[in-house]
């Protein structure tokens, strides 16, 4: 069983690790990102993990197995944060990975293919604007001139961040994984309410949604409010209105495979309490764990703003910003942590996830497989962030027989 | 017939008083405003007008009756401007007033009644945030402590502005007008493009609608726009935009007496593209000639968001900014209008005006009668206004033969 005791202290270190200010600013390469990243190579070598950093900077720690030439099963997260966010989002993950290896320890447990803890650097978009970099270099999805081009806000270079680190940008082939890895496991945060809601401190994560982002711009005549008779004006509000409660109905609708569409960001112009909004801009986020499922609310939904707008007067932009792709979790390591969870009685459901990980990346590579813990409220990237150390000790338990199970040489899904 | 050429020489001269920037920037009791009045005053006195000027500044000119003890006719409009607006909105009701007196003088018109052409100051709120003020004083509606807390961006009261003019603030009772008119009238541009649309070159103007003002705020809950669930979210601006609709459908469904209702600005927090929208601001602007429709619109309105944010788990707090009277006109007047413009061929329209006017507070104290002419494209407040001479000439002739008519001392609506 994992020790709450270690759990905590490890939780209490990391705590200290932060630019200041409310919650935790741990930003991706800078000094409490570093220091932390120390605290866990530390850690790792406590426990008898051999280490190696490979160029972007990620740190694996190998506990060897009997087989040495075997592919290794993988587990791991990232320590890095939002500006003033919270000490679970990552490190929960890592630090319950830790702990699985302090089990595995205590046991004595001879693990047959390797285990590797990784550490991913940089897994938040916060500071260069782009998430999972850690994730991506080891995959073989970051090239240098990618990091000459993402900049800080102060303008600096992820390139010349690497670099004053001694890390090597320019030797960014290096740091991708040989062969593949046997399997792949994260333990993360939900960051969202629906397990404290069903009550379940277990969630079984079936694929991870990617979002299809877009600004939807809509035209119309800024006119007199009190001189316009309701039958001629070209309201742009209201057609943006009308898009607003379309895409909800249209995500609600999605009853199979589930899917979420948002509109956050609203503007209208000129914006005065007696005229006509001329122009309406909105932002959308749809998301689906299926590529087709988001398609397929995504084409509804242009097609409606596009019907519905021209029947206003009111003329529309669409531009699309992005169009990622989500990523399904095999049906094998989902009935497999299902399996586990049964054993040890852990409570749980299976669910998608809404915000991407560095697992979706190695999803792609091999069988990976995610367990959420519950956050209270459903809170992230905020000081407020908060998971129970009971949820973090059982996700540690199912995370730990989830690695040690895997590392069988002939263990079969 | 109104002349053309008198009215495009008052126009352009008109043209010159302005702060300069695009359009006419004629901001109320400032340097071009007072060049603009002084202008109007030698205008009347040109034509053999008796001035005067009351507390407020308000410049009556007097073409005396032959019966000079009767109730004089009265008509007018104002010459302030909003910044950056056009040379027509007041303007040209005040230029045809001069014209239709021209005319009278052509034809050695003799007047049984007394005729009063009023110049209003500061009918347009944008120095000091209150509109009609002159109309207001001469009806015994402004005092002197008003004078004291209205105040342009600049810091300066009303009251410190009149003074500086060696107007008399103190002396505001000595500005309100002696018994009623016998009527009055005003033309003016309509400022909105129904007559445009309805290729009439008169509108008779059946009430001076008033605005009711709302802000009503919807607090829901900010989440995380991909980890929350279509059925778990409290998504305000889900809730604003049903309330957007749901006045948009409430005034349109009001055929008989129209109404109009407007949200001209809309505000989300935090507003980010991946954050469910927590809270929502909009401003309401409700409007109609009738009291009763109006309420009603509102009544139904309000039901309604608090109905349909409760379903959400949305918050909803409605702060009323301003319940303005709105006041119709007489019938006599508008049958009055309609006759005369049936006499002459012109082709007219009844409508309400949207926007408020002079003409609303002389309409508690006597029949009144309003004249509008089209403004091109329904532009107003603008660098682009503008109305047609041959517009402003039909108007003109029109306001002349109402006030020549009222003028006699037997004459019955």
């Amino acid at each position: 069983m994992a020790s709450k005791e270690r759990l905590a202290k490890d939780f209490a270190n990391m705590e200290k690790f932060s630019d200041g200010g409310e919650g935790i600013t741990r930003l991706a390469f800078t000094r409490p990102d570093r220091q932390a990243a120390a605290y866990i190579a530390g850690r790792m070598k406590e426990l008898g993990l051999t280490l190696r950093e490979d160029a972007f900077g990620n740190i694996i720690g190998r506990r060897e197995g009997l087989f040495p030439g075997e592919a290794p099963v993988m587990f791991g997260s990232h320590v890095d944060s939002v500006p003033s966010g919270g000490n679970f989002d990552g490190t929960a993950g890592v630090l319950a990975a830790i702990e699985a290896i302090e089990m595995m320890n205590e046991e004595g447990f001879k693990n047959e293919c390797p285990i590797e803890l990784a550490l991913f650097m940089c897994e938040e978009s916060s500071r260069f604007g782009a998430a999972t970099l850690g994730s991506r270099a080891m995959c073989g999805l970051l090239t240098a001139e990618d990091t000459k081009k993402l900049k800080d806000r102060q303008g600096v270079s992820l390139y010349d961040a690497l670099k004053s680190l001694d890390l090597d940008p320019d030797g960014l082939e290096s740091s991708v994984y040989k062969g593949n890895p046997k399997a792949f496991f994260e333990m993360h945060i939900e960051q969202g309410k629906v397990l404290e809601a069903e009550g379940k401190p277990i969630g079984i994560v079936t694929g991870i949604a990617a979002p299809t982002r877009m600004k939807i711009t809509f035209e119309g005549m800024a006119d007199h409010s009190g001189a316009t008779p309701m039958g001629m004006r070209r309201d742009a509000l209201c057609a943006a209105s009308e898009a607003v409660l379309e895409l909800e109905r249209l995500a609600s609708a999605e009853t199979g495979v589930p899917a979420v569409g948002t509109v956050g960001v609203i503007s209208v112009k000129p914006g005065a309490i007696n005229v006509i909004p001329g122009t309406a801009e909105i932002t959308v986020d749809i998301r689906s764990i299926s590529k087709e499922v988001k398609a397929s609310v995504t084409e509804s939904f242009t097609a409606f703003i596009k019907a519905s707008s021209e029947k206003r007067g009111v003329k529309t932009n669409i531009e699309l910003i992005s169009d990622e792709k989500p990523v399904m979790l095999p049906q094998e390591t989902v009935k497999y942590l299902e399996k586990i969870c049964a054993e040890t009685g852990a409570p749980h459901i299976t669910m998608p996830s809404g915000a991407g990980h560095d697992a979706m990346h190695w999803a792609e590579r091999t069988r990976t497989g995610m367990i959420f813990i519950p956050c209270r409220g459903g809170i992230s990237h905020n000081k407020d962030e908060y998971a129970d150390i009971d949820h973090i000790a059982l996700g540690a338990d199912i995370l730990c027989r989830a690695v040690k199970g895997a590392s069988a040489k002939d263990f079969r899904w």
